[in-house]
């Protein structure tokens, strides 16, 4: 088992009271720690919000790669389905050579919905666009030459997408939220898993988990190709009740925020014990 | 005066014999020197050949950023007419956090035609896709929400574009090739000026030059406003002798190989002295 922290690059640390430039040396420092403590992987969220810094997340990591010695780097996540398979491509590959083969990255639909006008999609194909752009991005990561055609990007004719990455195959997990279809894809795929359990109690989650083995054999992969990451969010204290003490105040009142606009029930401590 | 370096980030260094990742090691560490030696910015160029390592300038910058202090950090150029504005400005106003208001960003036509099939786009369409996106980027720089529509772009309906850069006004250069259309646009616009002499005497770009002062100047800017950069091959060495008998060989075989590519009559040593 290896253990990371996933992180996204918010504007918000010390509650608006750190500029956005020392916000965000303040993360590059918390990679560096990351690494000096030994932990496996570093990984940095996307949006396109005022309160977060992270609508780039390569260049980011690319920052934390040049400053850092063995952690991995990764998206957690790229949102795939609003971006370009062949500009992802040559960022993580870019990213890969910058770290020396320490790159992966964690693709989904992405549950944060305001990179869907900013890029001129539409939400409805919210599903349609994300499979065909995977599609797309694992071609780009098994040929050097492509030639594709799809609904929502340009056609390539035997065109080359370079830099390649230095890893032989660049780690490309498939980020799920609770959504079984997801599961289900990742299995048949052969995809690494990475569950982002956002909300709701880490357990609930084995069953799709046990989907997604279920499929991931059936379509042939062996169960060393079918790796399961668990993204959960987490505080550390000396005791339980310090860490409530110190996180709750601000968890709830982000959640609170958050499920508003996602039309979520109000944040309880219970979700957090 | 300022005195900077623009590169590529080739794959061909050592004739090719360097991997891809001690390639882009050696020029991270030609810019860490770069910045030791006082000089005032590190410029990365980008391609979408097997050649090369930068398609994705931003993210190199970004390494170069975490290991530098006070140099400069720009692309050159970034090609602005097959990418997308906003996303172009989100990696550079990203880089401009890191680096605490370094990076500045020039933008062209781009020499280089690889990118046009591999992002869908049309070499007929040349200079309107340049107009266009070039409008967009000067909209988002200048304002934090933004209602444009074009031809080559989706739509954007008051929608903010994040992170905003650290410099108040993040610089971005017109990189201009020798096309005196492109001179009267970077005039007409107040936007400052960088010649890319790939080939050919400095001193017939002088008329050029002028134009671009004049066309700012009937547009309303001060002269401060209308800054002029030279970009240059060179090569430094004791003598002169010593420069060409160093320099010439590698020159003169990978100039002949692009001119052919590009409709140019063979290299020859005069235009090196």
């Amino acid at each position: 088992m290896e253990i990371g922290i996933d992180s996204f690059a918010s504007a918000m640390y010390g509650r608006g009271t750190l500029t956005p430039e020392d916000a965000m040396e303040q993360l590059l420092e918390r990679i560096v720690q990351a690494d000096e403590a030994g932990l496996a992987v570093y990984g940095i969220g996307e949006h396109h919000k005022k309160e977060f810094l992270d609508s780039a997340p390569a260049v980011i990591l690319a920052a934390a790669a040049a400053r850092t010695k063995n952690i991995r780097l990764t998206s957690a996540v790229t949102v795939l389905s609003t971006a370009d398979p062949v500009r992802v491509y040559q960022s993580f590959a870019t990213l890969d050579l910058i770290s020396k083969g320490r790159a992966e990255m964690v693709v989904g639909r992405g549950s944060a919905v305001e990179a869907y006008p900013l890029f001129g999609y539409d939400l409805r194909d919210y599903d349609a666009l994300f499979k065909e752009k995977l599609d797309l991005l694992l071609k780009i990561r098994e040929q050097e030459f492509v030639t594709w055609s799809g609904k929502y990007r340009p056609a390539l004719e035997n065109q080359p997408v370079y830099p390649r990455s230095s890893q032989q195959k660049l780690p490309i997990w498939l980020g799920v939220g609770g959504t079984p279809a997801s599961f289900l894809r990742a299995g048949t795929l052969g995809l690494p898993l990475m569950v982002a359990v956002i909300g709701g109690e880490t357990e609930h989650f084995r069953p799709l988990i046990d989907l997604y083995k279920e499929a991931g054999k059936q379509a042939g992969f062996t169960p060393d190709q079918l790796s399961v990451g668990l993204h959960s969010p987490g505080y550390v204290a000396a005791t339980n009740e310090e860490a409530i003490a110190d996180y709750y105040p601000g968890y709830a009142e982000l959640w609170t925020k958050l499920g508003k606009e996602r039309g979520w029930s109000p944040s309880n401590q219970k979700r957090i014990r």
